[in-house]
């Protein structure tokens, strides 16, 4: 539905036949406000995205070289890290904004970046300007953003999970313990011996244990928004035989004197006015099937042994890539935020 | 193999037609010193197993009040909780020796078996002389058992993973969390809509997290076997989208002073010798690949932020049930302990 | 979005708590011409939706009984046959208009649902007037009707793939041969050992095969639409091991002289100015990707050995069941037709 | 179980880790009477059986070119189409026997090979040597035979399925159509975009149907074994979502004058007394379920309509390759034909 008056949002999608890009285009197509300008892809250049993905947008692929950058409102980068960095630099010069759904802007620090992927930030420059796109803890920011990092599948989850109750968090009782387990999309379109689905089929790998996973400095960067010195974290993520959904179940020390009703409140309080997080009732968990296909996060809470168990679900193509990405530009571009969102 | 001048067991099933039943009596088809004398089943009486599974042994069932309990070495029982006791008196009296597969003596204590299933025990006198069936820590105890409660499948992943780290576990550093994730297989072949598999594929199901599974009392009766006071315990299950396979991530808290290599020493030297479970390499973590279809469980150790991360992974239906009751049977019958369960 | 001066069409659902059931809720619920007045479920009355289906939408369930027939534009029935009928003539009474997602006015002939069905049908006054829904094929009668019986999902791949080639079918060269493949939530809700996952994870399973499927003289009376005497028809259905979706691969002996082109020209020409039915391109093939949660069918065409190859895919929730309702419904009640539909 | 006085069969395996190679380890390594003597991988060469299939046995691999051909009774090829012919020529000189997986020496004609593999015989001499070795079919000829073709997986459901009914089959009432399914492990273990665990989950797609599949000439080719001018043949393939397991529904037209109880008849001549080939009652189907794990092959027969519908199925890594290869060895070297396969 167009609002009289006001020019539908020019977009472009670069990266667009990995999952994230793909789901980004299927948005993208039945967002009343926004008009597709171009869909690259270095790999599928001259196709069009209905021969990558069957039944889906008739849309045209064209090379990332030739697009057309500076006739956009906004470019969403759905590349690799170290590929986004620059493409988001041509992208602003060429006076575009910018969602990038990689890694590159979601850490402050670009001695970090080096340390967890091993090259030099293309671009540290942009780094300050960065704004970090978990829509409910950044919306104010949104709106003048030039530059947003789209968050991990894996931090949505547990950084959604943990707000409300990083105030009651015991901070010297130990780690806060996440337990995350992802659908395979999250691990990319490109075939490898562990995406092939007789390795995934009726198994349940765990990966990456209490290692240095580059989803945990973004998660420990995330919980410096809300307590001085956090607890550390252990991030364990296994990859599940499902094309799609991420659920963390996270386990905190809570600090002496709260009761579960006294947490849960926090949590409504934190999200009783959000349209796409939901805090369930007492003895109810997050499942994959509240939220697959939608941009909802579902949420958990149960306090055993002094510690809250918080199941915590999104989809991860949706609110954990290209639905917060499109929640993000909504907000940015002064849309009603659910735009698009709801079918 | 027959060896020349022994025996063969004979053996009856009482319960053939549930997923463990029928697990149990694929096991003992080809195990070469059994002989199956009969199996029963109270809803499928007069059928044959073949009708029930396809491509399953050709075996008739009969009613479990006809089944000649007289006439065989050893009962197995594969019936729901409540249902078993009774059963093994009657067998026990007959003279033959029982495993039973049920949660019925597997605690200990008969007011707690009341609390957490709601009702009487039926054969309190028996529970003294039940013998806890986790074959690897009361093998000792078999050769003279007449009565084995073997294990659930929960906590035969959690006791193994478990049982080498409780020296070195922190008893005040807060609870050990075991996350578990299991096969719908567990669930039983009742078909509810739980188990339907529009609800189960494509999902994941955290259930009773935090709360009473009946599980966690066998699960702490287990740690006191080698820990006057052991932490609590957290147990999440959660219903995977997979027939079988079962995998607990375990986070113990650790006391000061021990490295990986020397909380590994001590799983090495607890499974050196065992034919069953198998220790990863430091980086390795157990998945469900490894263990679907045998009765091994392995172990994969990481050490985090004072935390020992532990992945422990079995066939829920083999070492999980079946094939871990026919691992007690063959110690009670002085046969070697893998006889029939390495094919 | 409302067309000014045009009212909301009033609706209500009996049976919402169904898998047809609840799809249906869930599209008219982001329909924004359709304003649901009730929503009726025998099992659940009391509980909500949300409550069943985990993230679905918000809306309450009532008893059958209650439910106010003459406040609604149009009801919708998801019952099992039988039951249907009684209730599509109370509300038919009522003045509202019905649309049976039921096999209850599916045969036109009372004596054929008696032997199909095994017993006397309820309403046969009303099976004159009953207008056979499958929207391509009965658009123009849609207007005018009252009571639509909404196709069978195994009948809407099959006959959309069968229309355009009949001209060119030899009635005497042997059956056409329908080998049929459908995901689990086709065969309902209620829980059975043959909708149990672990029964059918990793399986495959014929049944019904070339025997007395009720779909098939839904498939035999849809082909007499367009050849007096049509050949027999083979009809192979099997489950498969997915959720959703149903393809359909059918074998067609062509009479001499047709080539793949012309057969393929009468395709485009049936189908070229349909939102929902889509030829493919030579050498492709229908699949459940292209389709699934989408209102579309598509078509593979192949020519080989005198036999037309057709791979005809459609998602048996929306195009073969609740999508077509409301595709139905649209037309019946003068909105675009695929309002709703296309999200 | 060793027979006194002879020998284990001395085997080596080159191309140990594609599925099929696992699954003859697997099988070989619990064959009471053969000694793997080498395993060999180009690609996974001074690694560990076990580094590559968690949980698998403890065999190292060797490079393919240092395999000690001449010490071996028996090699196994399960290498890709045209590298085996080579292999197998320098195996034979060695003087060990070969049964080979790949396709170079089921079809007899060179020339035909040229068409559908697109490139010349690398060792035609050999061709009029070669037993095609599906078993039930060619026993006799297997204790003489030097180099044996194991059949393709689609070829050996398919033809297991015909054989008795050739003889009613009405040659000249239209083709024979096979429409197949398979699991995703007979695509093979090289990462591609259609194995890609996102791309067949859900998801159920036909391929190469009606077209020029290299299965067809195999099947071709097997039919006149029993008939000078059979019938051509439809072959339709569809890929499942399921690691492994292959159902055929194969739809044969039949001479006037025969019953279905007369058809059934020669089944059961045909088959009565083979271990693995099975026939259903009337009214029962294949599955997936009756035969994964095992070496069998189930059978379901209907006739309708002047056509009889068979259901065939088979795992396609066992009876469909490493299984068939072990029974045509065991008949080889003079064993009971089932040892090793029934576990």
């Amino acid at each position: 539905m167009l609002i009289e008056g006001v020019p539908v949002i020019k977009a472009g999608i670069i990266g667009a036949t990995g999952y994230a890009g793909y789901e980004l285009v299927k948005i993208l197509t039945r967002h009343q406000e926004v008009s597709i300008q171009f869909a690259a892809s270095r790999s599928h250049a001259g196709q069009n995205m209905s021969e990558q993905f069957p039944g889906g947008p008739d849309v045209p692929l064209i090379k990332p070289e030739v697009a057309p950058l500076d006739q956009v409102d906004v470019v969403f980068l759905c590349l690799p890290h170290g590929a986004a960095a620059n493409t988001a630099a041509s992208a602003l010069e060429a006076g575009a904004r910018v969602i990038d759904l990689s890694a590159d802007f979601r850490l402050k620090d670009a001695v970090s970046y080096k340390e967890w992927y091993g090259l030099e930030h293309p671009a540290p420059w942009l780094l300050p300007e960065a704004v970090y796109g978990l829509t409910e803890v950044s919306r104010d920011m949104l709106p003048e953003a030039r530059l947003v990092a789209n968050p991990g599948c894996y931090p949505t989850s547990i950084l959604l999970a943990l707000q409300p109750v990083m105030a009651a968090c015991s901070a010297d009782a130990g780690p806060i313990i996440a337990d995350s387990k992802s659908g395979v999309s999250g691990a990319g379109r490109s075939p490898r011996l562990h995406t092939h689905f007789v390795e995934v089929a009726d198994n349940l790998s765990p990966y990456n244990v209490g290692q240095s996973h580059r989803h945990l400095p973004e998660i420990e960067q995330g919980l410096t928004l809300w307590m001085r010195n956090p607890p550390s974290v252990i991030f364990s993520p296994h990859l599940l035989p499902v094309p799609r959904g991420l659920l963390s179940t996270i386990y905190v020390p809570i600090a002496e004197g709260w009761s579960e009703d006294a947490l849960r409140s926090r949590y409504d309080e934190s999200y009783r006015s959000e349209q796409f997080v939901h805090v369930l009732d007492p003895g109810s968990q997050a499942t994959l099937a509240h939220v697959n296909f939608s941009n909802n996060c579902y949420i958990g809470l149960t306090l055993a042994e002094g510690i809250l168990i918080i199941t915590s679900a999104i989809d991860n193509l949706v609110k954990g890539a290209a639905g917060q990405a499109v929640q993000n530009m909504n907000v940015m571009f002064g849309r009603p935020e659910s735009t698009g969102l709801i079918p």
